[in-house]
């Protein structure tokens, strides 16, 4: 089938057969598939949707454009998906705890972009982490130690980057079966049998209502479930940022709680629930996920040391200024987004792939909603690197945390459980 | 307005501003608009369509992004344009008829592509005639011919070029705005007043069906007027060629006969009814109209005495192939489309706008639908190069002249006015 072919047969709605949806895959990868002609497609895949059956042709031609991991038979193969929000630092956390519950967890990360921050530059602020392994050794680690966090090996994948790239470029990214194949396309390359999905919803979420955030779950579970993957979602809440730590090195130092059973309630919380295993409170209160996360850091090059001492962690030398309460009252709201934005502003984040980012700056948010507060209460305290956009993020912040008279408590942390 | 602000707008099917329209077209002449970001725009108006009003800002943003003629005041500034069909020389003969009649025609026409001819490329078939002349010369010719007939001279609708190119290579041809702003972008550059459209309807036309063809006159005459001109449409009849002639020379020398009075009856009743003047039947009579055809020729740079004696024109010494009718009865169709294809296959036409075309190639058509003929009756005779494709070119005619027992009328030449 031509590009002329399939153009013309989507312009019209046509149901997309398993050969078109192929074509037009391995067209966009080899060149046949010209630039503007894939742009076509997407704009007209925006329009018209994709069926369930659609996506799991378009999801599994991703996927089979690029290298697929593959594993021995064994322990169940497990990972976690997030769609990406401001202090979510729940797979640093899972990886050890599954792994430690025997599952293998291979999990193949990303870096951040925006305001949202990336699993691997927050591992990277442990001095001499790799997240650049070869296969053979992933897989002696997921042998040995039963999980890692890694960046993608070879190809994964390579439809869905330029896809990206032209989706981003086309205004065609919110599209949800365009977002599950992107997503699931990743994951099945990674060889896994069970995918846990954590759909965010709020102001730091990808998907800001609850409602798109529910479709967008469903249809995850949907498609992954008709790829042949165990799935199952939960939708949590990301009007405000998950934990207190937002950044790089400081959500290390908050991980590092929460494997061992401590840190904040909300965090745990999520981590409880995606894990859904009796044992899991055990295991963290025990200190033996954080054992876990110890070896696993260490099998990947990392210097464990820093684990235990955190002025260890890279990005030292960063400046503190704390943000007080004007007032006494109630945290009406923590805005997500802002705290994102702001510890973005401050360095913790990127605005091009290709950019670096300052492991040490960001912030620990002290209040949360629903939480009285007096006047001169520490609010916030902003992790600067020689005052670098301090004053934008500090009025970014000011203005994000709301306080009032009245009492109004904070939305629920999990919204719905799907799958 | 940022081409992602226009493109969230387009996806959504909101009305696009003024400002919205420039930008995209003045983003796609300058890069800033890249080709996929113009190429979702198009997919995005192939399916939502445009209002008259976008059209006309769309058509006009077009017409400014490069040069446009300017002529003194005077008489009537009238040009005639046709969406393309088999035998189509009606420019040939209306240029120089209406100059005659006081009206001038500063006419810029284009080259054939696929199963349709073009003017230039007919008009070269005259040793000498330039299509390529400069604006000044043109404005002399103007001034003391009252017409010419040359291609684009400067940069004509830039944007117009690129937005076709990328329509062709996504699929998105088909859209009755873009198409109307296509053709309109273009003559609203020539400096015209009024325009008179010739709408072909049937097999060899762009548009096939006769409602098709009724919307694109009716969008092109609303739009036109919108943009400040006079206009009105006729929709002819396409579902058989134009006249007997097809090719380059042979269409000249039935010009020729149509600007003396003479030639087929069909031709003529086009000329006059696109002319809509009662002196316009004396005027070709007379050989007035053939007069003033000389001169423009000779002020082109093309040798006249062609036009008397056809041998001297280009691509002589062509072979010639008669097929004769294989039973007696009525012809009940002369398909269009297939004539053209069999012309093009014997040489006349073009695939690519830089291939070139031979110009003595192509074949007069002896019959019309309607027609009684006896068995071995020459249907047609084809004008080959040393028997190049005459097999296949053969074979076509032979299939698109249907001869039955049943009497079956020609469909009516002209089938509407509009405007």
């Amino acid at each position: 089938m031509t590009p002329h072919d399939i153009l013309r047969s989507m312009r019209v709605d046509e149901v997309q057969s398993k050969e078109a949806i192929e074509a037009f895959v391995s067209g966009v990868v080899s060149g046949s598939f010209s630039r503007p002609q894939a742009a076509a497609w997407l704009a007209h895949a925006f329009r018209r949707g994709l069926s369930d059956e659609e996506t799991v042709v378009l999801t599994r031609a991703m996927t089979d454009s690029g290298t697929r991991l593959k594993w021995p038979v064994g322990t169940p193969l497990v990972d976690k998906h997030s769609t990406g929000g401001v202090g979510d630092k729940v797979s640093l956390v899972l990886a050890p705890l599954w792994a430690e519950l025997g599952w293998r967890v291979p999990m193949i990360s990303g870096r951040g972009l925006g305001h949202t921050g990336g699993t691997l530059d927050k591992l990277e602020s442990i001095p001499g982490y790799r997240t650049d392994l070869e296969e053979a050794r992933l897989g002696e680690i997921l042998e040995h130690i039963g999980c890692f966090i890694s960046g993608q090996t070879g190809e994964v994948a390579p439809a869905d980057r330029i896809l990206y790239a032209l989706r981003n470029e086309t205004c065609t990214v919110e599209s949800i079966p365009l977002i599950v194949a992107s997503i699931l396309s990743k994951k099945l390359a990674e060889g896994v049998e069970r995918l846990v999905l954590d759909v965010k919803t709020g102001s730091g979420a990808f998907m800001e209502t609850e409602e798109d955030s529910k479709a967008l779950a469903e249809a995850l579970v949907r498609v992954a479930q008709g790829s042949g993957l165990v799935c199952n979602a939960l939708i949590t809440a990301m009007d405000r940022p998950l934990g207190e730590a937002v950044g790089n090195a400081v959500e290390v130092q908050e991980s590092v709680a929460c494997l061992k059973g401590e840190g904040p309630e909300d965090l745990r919380t999520v981590v409880l629930q995606l894990t859904n295993h009796p044992d899991a409170t055990e295991v963290l209160r025990s200190g033996r996920a954080f054992e876990r996360f110890v070896k696993m850091v260490e099998a990947q090059g990392g210097d464990a040391r820093s684990l235990e001492d955190f002025k260890r962690l890279r990005g030292g030398g960063v400046g503190e200024a704390v943000l007080l309460a004007e007032r006494e009252g109630y945290v009406q709201e923590v805005h997500a987004r802002a705290i994102g934005v702001a510890a973005f502003e401050l360095g913790a984040g990127r605005l091009r792939a290709e950019d670096p980012v300052d492991h040490g700056v960001g912030m620990w948010v002290h209040v949360e909603p629903g939480q009285r507060v007096s006047e001169g209460q520490p609010i916030a305290t902003l992790l600067h690197r020689d005052g670098k956009n301090l004053d934008v993020a500090f009025r970014m912040v000011h203005d994000g945390v709301v306080i009032g008279d009245e009492y109004k408590p904070a939305t629920p942390l999990v919204r719905a459980k799907i799958g």
